[in-house]
């Protein structure tokens, strides 16, 4: 239980946060900081909290849980506010969908990463943002991962893994490079897949009859690549080296399919889309489990 | 209505055509044809046909209707084993998702379209394969377009027509080169990427963790990848010049991503983003009209 959580940033995942931390009577008062008063205004009126501030200094004062919430490019910026006023009582968190990028403004600004900061990355979201779209009941059956650092202290692990867990998230702990590379491939690489082909065919000139028999295959891409731009920029570049990575793999395999193609190889096709569709079971599997 | 209908291939799209046409009084008889004994006996338990045969010529006897409900790389051999027993008086359609193959094949077969085939492609579909996934209103809403050739009887094109409103479809009419064009970038993209994700991803040391964690965004796409490998190889063959195009012009734009990553260019990321998050908002009003 907190008396005071303060949310830097309340879109949707902020939002949800404050809802889902009031809902399981985790917090006494909330207090949300941005730059945009008019979302600040709607996110009282909603109850999401119980009231703003547009700057941080005066936001955190007297806060015990303290939640980065924005675009992770904004995350350095943040820290250096924080910075003079930051409190050894107080517990630091984050939301963020990538962790080195967290570690390295963390390091660039307080020289080593604080031992009351502790990275965190809740899985779950939806393609709809911002604070309308927060719901109290988003992370009940999610994962969220803490990549806790060696020198973060233990009260300040085990009071953020409680926090999610009452919020009914599935806490797991994972080491900050190993998040990275799970997450390239698990979500940061469908999206930019999504972005990518849905720019490729909005550019075609049959852009109306392309969206019209989008019931194909082509929704479910038009629906992930309508997720937050600024948000997912943001996460191309802090876990970039791991994406192009990605990205030159994948153009492999495409190329290989290409070639199949060309050269008329059923076989070769069948081949790869066998080997995929089983992957699904595999999955479906899992979640049984 | 007619009096016999003549399934060949009684699977998800064979098996559903053979519900709906009897859900909506369409059929007084209604065979399958097949490969597979086991497959054709659990469609009569099913009710889905009322009998079924081995050989194509002995199944369409006195059949007033037949549809070819394969994946499209089998329609060749098909059309040789219909040609001695072909009835002028009977229509004769498919269920396939290329167009101009189907043209090219029975071209081969007969030198020339056959005045009673209408060709024809209903947009419906699940990653579910075969008869047991089969329903009777999988049409309902749902797109059938019918690439008519100058020479078909409009009688033909009519019947088909009729046939496809009855079973709940909205039916337009396309030209063949058109539709290709069209569902090589709605459809068989989107599943050609599904597919080599999955390969890509299947193949990495993590697979435990990096399905675990699917529900951010690779979630939709292992549904998608879980398609019929049988199907979608024929459909990559099929509409290969198509596909390839379009691939290419992917992976110019996938290769702009990382050379914008590698830039660290983030307002070249967002024009991109954006650009295509505003896509989705233009689907959704398609479909509100």
């Amino acid at each position: 239980m907190f008396k005071k959580i303060c949310i830097i940033g309340v879109g949707l995942i902020g939002g949800s946060i404050a809802r889902a931390s009031r809902a399981n009577g985790l917090a006494q008062e909330i207090v949300g900081v941005g730059r945009q008063t008019p979302n600040l205004q709607r996110a009282v009126e909603l109850g999401v909290i119980d009231s703003y501030e547009l700057d941080i200094a005066t936001a955190v004062g007297g806060a015990d849980l303290v939640v980065l919430c924005t675009p992770v490019g904004t995350f350095e910026a943040i820290f250096k506010q924080l910075k003079p006023v930051w409190s050894e009582q107080c517990l630091y968190t984050d939301a963020g969908s990538t962790k080195q990028s967290v570690i390295d403004a963390l390091k660039l600004v307080f020289k080593q990463v604080p031992v009351n900061f502790v990275a965190a990355h809740p899985i779950a979201g939806s393609e709809n943002s911002g604070v309308e779209a927060s719901k109290e009941d988003l992370f009940i059956g999610k994962r969220a991962i803490i990549t806790a650092e060696k020198q973060t202290a233990a009260w300040a692990t085990k009071a953020c893994e409680a926090w999610w867990q009452t919020m009914g998230a599935k806490v797991s702990m994972m080491d900050v490079q190993h998040h990275d590379e799970v997450f390239a491939a698990t979500s940061h690489l469908p999206h930019i897949l999504a972005y990518s082909l849905v720019e490729l065919l909005k550019n075609k000139q049959d852009e109306r009859e392309i969206f019209e028999y989008a019931a194909g295959g082509f929704k479910d891409f038009t629906r992930i690549a309508s997720s937050d731009p600024e948000m997912w920029s943001d996460i191309c570049l802090a876990n970039g080296s791991q994406l192009v990575k990605l990205m030159q793999d994948l153009a492999q395999i495409n190329q290989q399919i290409v070639g199949l193609i060309e050269a008329n190889d059923k076989q070769g096709l069948l081949d790869i889309f066998k080997s995929a569709q089983g992957a699904r079971e595999y999955y479906l599997n899992l979640q049984e489990t």
